[in-house]
């Protein structure tokens, strides 16, 4: 079938034509389809048999951005690269990505399992819901998944092989731009809060800090490190009480693990600071803020705890044989080598966590927790600690060494907010 | 053709039979062919038609590695990468290069013209040869081949396009055995001097040490920099006193930029200490070390200052667009930031270079500069020299600022050496 971009209508013969979805249901089925995406760059199906249950979701890629309407193309290839990445992730950590039933590239589109007993993450943090397994899961979805494909299991040419078949230049420029260049120049597309005139101004004369978020770009640019889901946020999370799952890897790339891990904190401490405005009882905010922080320290640990137990365990990747810390003190050093490893990951978490703060503010992407804070006073509450932490978190990176230090910079810009308020 | 190892007579029947080789000679051409490959992996031939003059250079890869006999499997696709890359040296820095004819797949062979007017460079270097031209030359192959495929000058699709295409597991498995690996652990293929045993035990238990080039094997491995020769060594260089040419370039992919530095400035400090034997007399020897020391000097010199002057020419690549720099300010920031990219590339080239240097005391693969000297003793004074630089290149990496902090290390070592000499 040459490509089209389906329609409610045209799906249904689309799946009814094509034999190894049509025996996911009987024959009689009346399917309903049902349009459902909110992203940009995609057309997102449900179709579900009414009479007897059975559902899947069809996200098919669309060859331009949606936001920007026509004018900024992109390749449909993309859906490969979320299609080979979901497989991988139903490997590498089974239960934590959605199951995927069929691919057609010719069609840019992929066929997985409808999640319909979960939600995207944003709006139940903001209304204060708790998630006590996340914490657990995305640390093994990220120490699994980012190990697995490392230097530190997969032999070189393993590793290459796999680097090659996720060259995906289009999805990294999007990032490349968004990310890390152009909300911290002059750029149309940038949007910000207008109170915010001079912290954005500040953020893009401040030169030690443009040059370090060069430094953190060269290093999604070209630190090969494993491959990367490149867009883990927590709108890329679908979750309930029981269940966590990562969707929408069509970014996925060779880049470094600080950005996937920086992505999830990143976008819980904005959640944290959106309550400032979502959570008006102090006693109330404090408590469910105080849950988020503990959630990022929860997920930092365990994710560095499961990294190292997956690496002790399977220590046979092409970086470092076994037999190199063969030597009186080899032991210690192997110790010694594994913390400065994830001592540099958890660097990089600050760095690449501080630049994607900092975009959401003053780029083209705001972030749905604080930009659905109507009241322009109220949201600048939260966007101006966030540029604040973010800002911080990319200078002080380098003096980084616990988790503990990321949080105690959040920390000392919420009390100093809070103080401000107390005594304006 | 299906692939066969050509011989001094099959290769003259290959030409005949290729029309775009046989045009190249007069069809009555008597052709001769002589085998002069002195490498391990490949055949070399030179054929000549010895009425006209013309004359042309047949390299083919053998699917093994000659110096281990049949057990080293190797792909014939590295005359790919090879043929590939000279190609496009040829386009980037004209002339520094040979001239590439024709390319076979099948035969996985290149065919390029025959440089019998230059020479490989060892040889003349330690007959205390000068090369006026040399620093030249180098520094711009290297400015011009590194800087035209960074993300300095090229767009992030146009990198990773190239980048897919020099995707490189089997020769890059071969640096990172014999480079960074093997030669500092026990490992049956390793050869050094037995006096150094001492020397080499204590490398091999250095943890520091051994950190550290693993950090410098990490970047190898995942710092996808530029297109790097990988193999730039003097004996991948021929010469002569107005001519340079780069050879052997099949160990080509995206790796870090310092790695091709340091093997050139590495080798000729490996040529200069083998002068403590090749040049017994101490005025003639002093002479020729501070003429390599200054080439040192000047190629890392005219290296940064061209490196950056291509920059400032063409500073239209994906990493920073100009227009990030576009604040009160941001001229010096983006000078700051050449300035640390250079620094950066100082201390990697250190950092290689020095485990390039130790690699081939202690690894399977000598340097003929200095395995060439008979006397173990004499070798010995040249090897231990060369251990400790190199360890230090290493481990004070982070601390050198200017190129001058290399050669003194290298000056320092020399002086210690010396003085022993007239104070044993």
């Amino acid at each position: 079938m040459t490509y089209q971009a389906l329609t409610e209508t045209t799906v249904i013969n689309y799946i009814k034509n094509r034999p190894a979805l049509a025996a996911m249901f009987p024959p009689q089925a009346q399917l309903k389809a049902q349009e459902v995406g909110d992203g940009n760059i995609n057309l997102v199906f449900v179709i579900e048999d009414p009479a007897g249950g059975q559902s899947v979701v069809i996200k098919q890629a669309l060859p331009f951005m949606r936001i920007l309407g026509d004018s900024w193309p992109l390749t449909r290839a993309r859906i490969r690269f979320e299609t080979q990445s979901l497989l991988l992730y139903n490997e590498l950590a089974p239960g934590l990505a959605p199951q995927v039933y069929d691919h057609d590239e010719e069609m840019s589109l992929v066929v997985m399992e409808n999640l319909n007993r979960h939600e995207i993450m944003r709006k139940p943090l903001v209304a204060r819901r708790r998630f006590p397994l996340f914490a657990d899961h995305i640390s093994t979805f990220m120490a699994r998944t980012l190990f697995f494909t490392s230097d530190l299991y997969l032999t070189g040419q393993a590793k290459k092989e796999l680097q090659a078949r996720y060259i995906n230049p289009h999805m990294c420029k999007i990032q490349e731009d968004f990310v890390f260049t152009n909300p911290f120049m002059e750029s149309e597309e940038n949007q910000w809060n207008p109170l915010l005139k001079a912290e954005v101004q500040a953020v893009r004369a401040n030169a030690e800090l443009k040059l370090a978020i060069v430094d953190l770009k060269e290093s999604y640019m070209a630190h090969a490190q494993a491959l990367i889901h490149s867009d883990l946020h927590t709108g890329s999370i679908m979750i309930n009480e029981h269940d966590t799952r990562v969707i929408d890897s069509e970014f996925a790339f060779y880049g470094p693990i600080g950005f996937d891990v920086g992505a999830v904190l990143e976008n819980l401490i904005l959640n944290c600071l959106s309550h400032y405005a979502h959570t008006p009882d102090p006693a109330e905010r404090s408590e469910f803020q105080h849950y988020l922080l503990d959630m990022v320290r929860t997920i930092w640990h365990e994710f560095a705890r499961k990294f190292e137990a997956l690496w002790l365990e399977h220590n046979q990747g092409e970086l470092v044989p076994a037999r190199y810390w063969t030597f009186e003190g080899g032991e210690a050093a192997f110790a010694e080598f594994r913390r400065r490893y994830l001592l540099n990951i958890l660097r990089d978490t600050a760095g690449h966590g501080g630049c994607k703060m900092l975009r959401r503010m003053m780029g083209v992407v705001t972030v749905w927790d604080i930009s659905s804070i109507e009241d322009g006073q109220q949201r600048a509450i939260a966007e101006r600690a966030a540029i604040k932490i973010g800002t911080r978190w990319i200078l002080e990176r380098q003096q980084f060494n616990t988790v503990d230090d990321l949080i105690a910079v959040v920390q000392e810009e919420m009390k100093s907010l809070e103080d401000q308020e107390e005594h304006p």
